[in-house]
């Protein structure tokens, strides 16, 4: 049995990580941490009927574990994990503290300094469809944000092979449940603003998830500076639904691309393609793990990719499991192949 | 033209009773206050493109206009409303500070003492259907509860003829839409936790809207701590849908019942009454001042009376403009009837 | 492992019990029928990736499989439910068709004469939490409606030690998400006509859900017609909230009937009774098995129970496979104690 | 008073026009007709008390009434606005029967021929912020679909203009609220489908609304083929936001593009454009008449217009009444200008 904490229990997704690990058969809890709640249970905090103790993060001993999850915020994270990976444990971090690998960017979008800056290096994106056999030596991994790996799972098949018009722009238009917004209270996500409404916000190149789609573009061939991203804010729970515009070459053809997408993730357990004709929809992925694309060609010389998934699952608690499994040499769909 | 103002015009019920007044041919708005807001306008707290200015209480003189609106929360209208008075304007209260007749059981349900006693004996309770007569007359209306206006109007008919079996308990199971709770963001109406759940809370006899329903229903020849009141909150924006359940005599028929709401209530431009069969839902009501009324009899000697508003019009600033009406002469429905 | 096979896979029931069943560690699916798409697969059905075959139900033998779960409509279950017995499986059928003991009594609720009212006498009401012996020696299980799941554990306690006055009405105000109606369009269920909605429908004594909840009801000592039952459709996916009201001895204190429901419930696996001063509300419940129950008294000899269940899982799947593993002998929990 | 019919008032559309009227001061309503409920009420159809008798089409005279109102579908409405124009009255159509001036192009989309394409001519496009002067003298009035009026008033004041790049696509990524799909139920309409679910559909060029958008972008002097039409389903009942991806010079800044849609759209009634730094939302623009504006430059030479209407008001009748307005010689606000 692996033995695993987690800093940041609850929030939604701390919770739906202990909801998942509930499942894993091979994973014991030692430590779930709160900030506010340090002393009470779970069910004091939601309406579980799960007395899983919380404590003070003060009060943890990482090195007593084998992996920790760190479902912190931004800016608290990194020192938890600095001070697990000293421990020797490994640490799975949901967070945004070790996405980027350059200290400065990070500092510029988080408006915090790196206080680990040399833990960057070796922390590796934690997409698995794109840096899997990295996963599974990391010591440091680097769960992708929500948007990004909706995006990016939609991108990845065309730019690996070249096959994206890099001097056009790529557009995610990309629709968001609002648990991706956290469980804090705010105008904004009180319940009759949101409810019956529709709102972009941060669209353009202004959300904190574009450097790090920007840094798996760059790395996969494409242009820094050509993605525009677009989120929006969608009266649901769960679920996010990206429609990405593409240019391609006019000779592609639908057919070829969908093999090209095909042929990129055959065996992947957690990506759905759809046959050409079919559109993704968020029923198609939230409550599971996967990511599900599909893609249309309106035009010669354009693609649409349609990609869905659940954020609090493939887009964050599904995906850490995922790479927990990873490292841990378990099959990768333990805890996470039902549904 | 009648001068009004309004205090608080920044909640839900201010912003509805705005949106009122806008259509209203009879009336100019003089002054608008905000806490949080004054010196801004209605357009930086609301998506809505009136300019109008939003001041602080201290700023305006309630005895330049002929009508006050206090839509203020419990507790800090007492002071508004009789200064207003004081300067000889009226007022129309849409807090529940001149509800209750009773200081000592004000102050026991709303944890504050009550800074003008002296003014409740003359505040009349602003259900027109009840008192019509009375709040014509009236310098200051006490603007029903949403709740109350949704259980009361359901009540009434029997309540007047003495057919409510006394020893039996009145049950009314209320269901709520969100913007009853109000505008400030908190956990429970954070719209991940209230959307696709259904939550009942300080059920029984716990609500502080159970006081003033009491002594109407009390007044009515209802007995003191018979109602059962159980309110819920509903994954919707508007509207209150209360199921009360009454005892009656096992001689009533559903028909001679009906006749009874149907006699009370003829020519109340406000209340529709159903016929036999068919059954009040939210949908009959929001949008619109009306209160929906339709009964059914599940066995001799019980009753079961549904009844609907919107929570923010008829349950708060629709009639508020009614008893607004009321009190400066003009046609009742004038800047209600449509819709 | 033991061979199941379901008849009616394609509505919402029918493709939650795939799902429940799919993380079942003890059963293997041998067919799912479908009339309208019979051929096809669940994926052409539901936007899920499982590739289950859809067959005729005529095309499918009953006698290779040791239990069949019937998820068809009343009055189309019986005959399947009697070959299947016929043929040597045990049934567990989730329509109305075997809940009533009195074939006059179907007839009269449901419009059709029942075709194999001599095996009404031997079907055993699954519901665990009373009838769990029963269950395990039953060649046919009624699987209880999602209403009467909710009120009867509501109501279990106190009616089998003689607590509830019997001259008094039980009034059960009941709340459902709309996967409660199934999947067929109609404009009751039309998106537009149902979202910022909520409809109380068939209320008083007219649901048919109301003869099988009295059929326990006086099995259990209470009074057959006490029961007011009002449904209501609730602008959600997955649900009930029943808010069940009582009259007790005066002399009962809410924690003396508190411990009544601790007592009973002791070490029930899917029933979670909540503290004094906390409530009950669908969050508790949905997506998972439980019943949650909470306590209320609002005044001397009256008892407010609020009792909520995700419709589809303890009021439909979920129990259905709880009665599966008491009839084939597995720990009552398999495939149901996560979540 | 001007004297008016509707064809086909009982859909989403119809009511809502009905509703507007309602408060129109000049307006009387000589005949509401339905299909299926002529001989009863409106108040049959739609939870509301207005006792509006719904005929038979063949039961109405035009010639009696100044001007039609055609609800009806797409390829019923062209013989009635023929037989109203034949009479003497004026036609304001909401169907798309006499919106693209091509015949053929008709038969194309919507798979039937056009029975009066020779009035195709003398349709005028009722776009008021684009064709205000030739709707005040048309006899007939082609009222743009929901989504095409979202769209295009995002593009007119470049296109006009000529700035923007003919050589790129223009995208539109488009939200609908569910009333957008008509009243009709279906599985794709089904509460429990749409509700927690957002899904694109027809997206590329292939919904209908998209030859109309073409018509006009290429009269402006816009590219044929160059748009991307990408709706989606949205769990909303009404509003649609439209997200529209521009390619501009890249020597356009913010400023000087914020101030072509300034310019264009000064003194409109019902455009609102808000500050650059705002973002439209559905909220902005539901329940009124308003299409609302922001712009976006997320990187030199792109820009992203976003632009939100209630789809059943600016983007149905609301229009229909604003071009009733223009025909009439009314002030264009007339019944509007609330909310």
């Amino acid at each position: 049995m692996v033995r695993v904490g987690i800093y940041g229990a609850t929030g939604y997704t701390g919770v739906e990580l202990i909801r998942i690990l509930r499942r894993h058969p091979a994973v014991t809890l030692d430590f779930a941490t709160s900030q506010s709640n340090a002393g009470g249970s779970l069910s004091d905090v939601f309406p579980l009927p799960w007395d899983i103790p919380l404590v003070a993060e003060g009060d943890t001993d990482p090195g007593k574990v084998d992996v920790v999850f760190c479902c912190l915020p931004a800016g608290k994270a990194m020192e938890a994990v600095a001070a697990a990976v000293q421990r020797g444990a490994k640490a799975i971090d949901l967070s945004a503290d070790f996405r980027l690998t350059d200290a400065r960017l990070y500092e510029q979008w988080y408006g915090v300094a790196h206080t680990a800056p040399g833990l960057l290096p070796e922390a590796v994106y934690g997409l698995p469809e794109i840096h899997r056999e990295a996963i599974r030596q990391a010591r440091i991994v680097a769960n992708p944000g929500c948007y990004p790996t909706s995006v990016l799972l939609a991108l990845y098949p065309l730019l690996k092979r070249g096959l994206v018009l890099t001097d056009r722009p790529i557009i995610s238009d990309s629709k968001s449940g609002v648990s991706g917004a956290g469980r804090s209270p705010s105008l904004k996500t009180h319940f009759v603003e949101t409810n019956e409404n529709f709102s972009p916000y941060n669209i353009g190149r202004k959300h904190r998830h574009l450097p790090e789609m920007e840094q798996e573009i760059v790395r996969l061939g494409g242009r820094a500076g050509s993605l525009i991203f677009s989120p929006h804010l969608l009266p649901v729970n769960r679920g996010i639904l990206s429609t990405v515009y593409l240019s391609v070459e006019e000779s592609q053809s639908a057919d070829s691309l969908h093999n090209v997408f095909s042929e990129t993730y055959v065996g992947e357990p957690f990506v759905w393609l759809l046959p050409l004709g079919q559109l993704a929809t968020l029923a198609h992925a939230v409550h599971s793990n996967r990511c599900v694309l599909s893609l249309t060609q309106p035009a010669p010389g354009q693609l649409i990719v349609c990609s869905a998934i659940d954020n609090l699952i493939k887009g964050a608690a599904g995906q850490a499991v995922q790479n927990l499994n990873l490292v841990c040499g378990f099959d990768e769909t333990t805890g996470l192949a039902v549904q």
